[in-house]
């Protein structure tokens, strides 16, 4: 079987599926999902096995430690995709809901019900628990799911969706519901992002560049996720003791998110009594500093930083620090720069805060709180598939509610024009 | 200046004019709209003459006569371009609304807050007065709009957004808020497709041809609207006073228009019935019936339907029947032909109406009424710019509403993670 022939039969039995699928009652989605969270622990031998496959190939290739960590499988590891599966099962069922049905004049009774999308495919990069995490979530919004991961998680992803896949049929959904692109090709993906007549929406999970490849190549519908520079302004009527603890946190807790702070901007009435507080605490997270020539005059050790320090998603314990006139130059800098997911404002100043609120066009826009909030969980949404960073359909964490869509359902008793 | 050139950089001053036009109350945003509508009367004469010119050249190259009349513009239908600005200054405005913020348990007040979309690109075929139904709605919901109309109608194009341009600048709006692109070339379009760094998303209103072009086409974000090959399904159990009806109205109130009915589906066991009748009616509306060879059988004087007649859109006074055993095969040839549209049953059974409104998937389902009806102004949605047949974003007619995005919008007092 060709690449090709691959790609395009599972994506024809993805299509048959979701027809199904759409119909299915949430009892048998939620007992399928709580199978499957049964059967990815009782095959926790074999899923380990693979995942070592994986690490060697890895360790051989030497790839770096960090995507080494994001690939490597633990029992633990495998309890927590499972425990996500039963978390999901829990959510409410968003398939079916009527919303803001009306009766027009001429008697027509309209409404819209929510349904699922049909096909998702997600594209995603070394971590194989989005196998898992993807399908729970597209499974209870009625969609059927054609994952392509990367290949250095090849064995881990067939053997998770192997689990997945017959527990899902055992528990009566139908076949081709979970399936994964086994080709490692390149030219796998490259058939899906044309597949307009099977997948209905394709959703990458990774850096920026598999971002982009799939933005600029795909004619299926894309909901970019994920690219963060994110921002966090200190202004000069802050609370400089919240400051401080909101910049650790957003820099610091866990770097490598999309919704970590990578440049911290700081008012220039402050930073003689700011930037030396915080340029201290974060050496002391390891974190390098490099900021514009103004913080240099306060604080010699930090190093220069250049135009692409305010473009970098450093994704890294590494932050800019640039001094601004005031809110408005903070604006403009934002604007510039900005990959538009998560941008804070730390003001006590009422009117400063509504400004920013109202000016920043981004998905998540803060005052007084760490961007690193920008979450599903934390959003209250349950699991997410990602976070969209694009304007269309869906903007900020993504749940089940934004993998269905709406039909208009209309009531009549024999209504013409 | 180059065509690239003309595109590029208009779609930057859109992006810069969309900057302002965020953040401009609907008083402002209002008046714009009214004296808009005032300078499109008061330049009657010239749009008039511009269009005279199009008309000309049309004619000159005989371009057919349902063309020539989507062309042509009267004093009349100027005025009802006008009338239709003043409509929409008459909408809510959809902006800043606040939908759903609720207090989560670490005290971070969540919401979303309605933003527009930003920079529109609308590209559409020879009716010049989209230019000004699209200019109003995406004004109204506080966007910036590109449009790029058919070469025919271009000297009508350039007359009616002078006049638009003129009074929006005048009313406050930023320069750039209404802009057409004034090269005719192909290459025009083929820029706008790639300009992701300034257009949010392209809408293109027209034939299948050009959708397909731009959804093959476009890395920009697309809206796909407007392509019906609609079906009626006649069911066993139908009121066929009622049933007549609306399959009359569904084909020849206005056939031209995508929501009407390109097929109908018969029930088997009402054939002897229902057939001869809806046949001689059709025909006394001059409408050409093709039909499947059972229909022949009932009604010999029928022309055989082949497989191109069940995926036509014929958006004219022909139409295709079929003979169905079920309402399973109806879902099925449906579920096979359907441009996912609108769709309808006429039947007085309970259990077949609601097993068709689940089954179907298409953006507008009915029971017992006219397809006719999906339109944003039969819907209650005020005026639409398009009906988008697409499962992102926005599905069905699109009003002002879809022409927005959502932002998250976090009050905090200092929590971090």
């Amino acid at each position: 079987m060709s690449i090709r022939e691959e790609v395009v039969s599972k994506a024809k039995q993805a299509k048959k599926a979701a027809r199904k699928l759409a119909h299915i009652g949430s009892e048998i989605k939620n007992k399928a999902l709580l199978e499957m969270a049964d059967e990815l622990e009782k095959q926790t031998e074999q899923i380990l096995a693979a995942n070592e496959q994986d690490m060697d190939y890895g360790r051989e290739h030497e790839l770096p430690e960090s995507l080494l960590d994001r690939l490597l499988l633990t029992e633990e590891r495998i309890k927590g995709m499972a425990d996500g599966l039963r978390e999901v099962a829990k959510f409410d069922d968003p398939i079916g809901e009527v919303l803001g049905m009306k009766k027009r004049p001429n008697g027509l009774k309209i409404g819209e019900v929510r349904v699922p999308l049909g096909v998702i495919g997600i594209i995603y990069e070394a971590r194989p628990n989005v196998t898992a995490d993807a399908a729970g979530l597209c499974l209870k919004a009625g969609n059927a799911v054609l994952l392509r991961g990367g290949s250095n998680a090849i064995n881990s992803n067939k053997a998770i969706t192997n689990a997945l896949a017959k527990a899902a049929v055992q528990a009566g959904l139908p076949e081709g519901s979970v399936q994964l692109v086994e080709s490692t090709d390149r030219e796998a993906v490259q058939v899906m992002f044309k597949l307009n007549e099977y997948l209905d929406v394709l959703i990458p999970r990774g850096g920026a560049g598999l971002i982009q490849a799939v933005v600029q190549n795909s004619t299926v519908p894309v909901i970019e996720t994920g690219v963060g520079n994110c921002h966090t302004y200190v202004d000069g009527e802050a609370d400089l003791e919240m400051a401080k603890r909101i910049v650790i946190n957003a820099k610091c807790q866990r770097p490598g998110v999309c919704n970590s702070m990578e440049t911290l901007l700081v008012n220039q009435d402050i930073t003689e009594e700011f930037l030396p507080v915080i340029v201290k605490e974060l050496k002391q997270k390891d974190t390098l500093v490099k900021g514009c020539a103004k913080v240099q005059e306060i604080v010699a050790e930090v190093e220069l930083a250049t135009e692409e320090d305010w473009e970098a998603e450093y994704l890294d314990y590494i932050l800019a620090i640039k001094v601004v006139k005031d809110i408005d130059e903070a604006l403009e800098h934002i604007d510039k720069y900005s990959s538009k997911h998560s941008e804070a404002i730390i003001t006590e100043n009422y009117t400063k805060a509504h400004k920013f609120l109202d000016l920043i066009d981004a998905a998540a826009v803060y005052v007084n709180a760490s961007t690193r909030f920008t979450d599903g969980g934390q959003f209250g949404l349950g699991a997410e598939i990602g976070i969209s960073t694009q304007k269309l359909h869906a903007r900020g964490p993504m749940g089940v509610n934004q993998l269905t869509t709406n039909k208009f359902i209309i009531f009549g008793n024999g209504q013409i024009r």
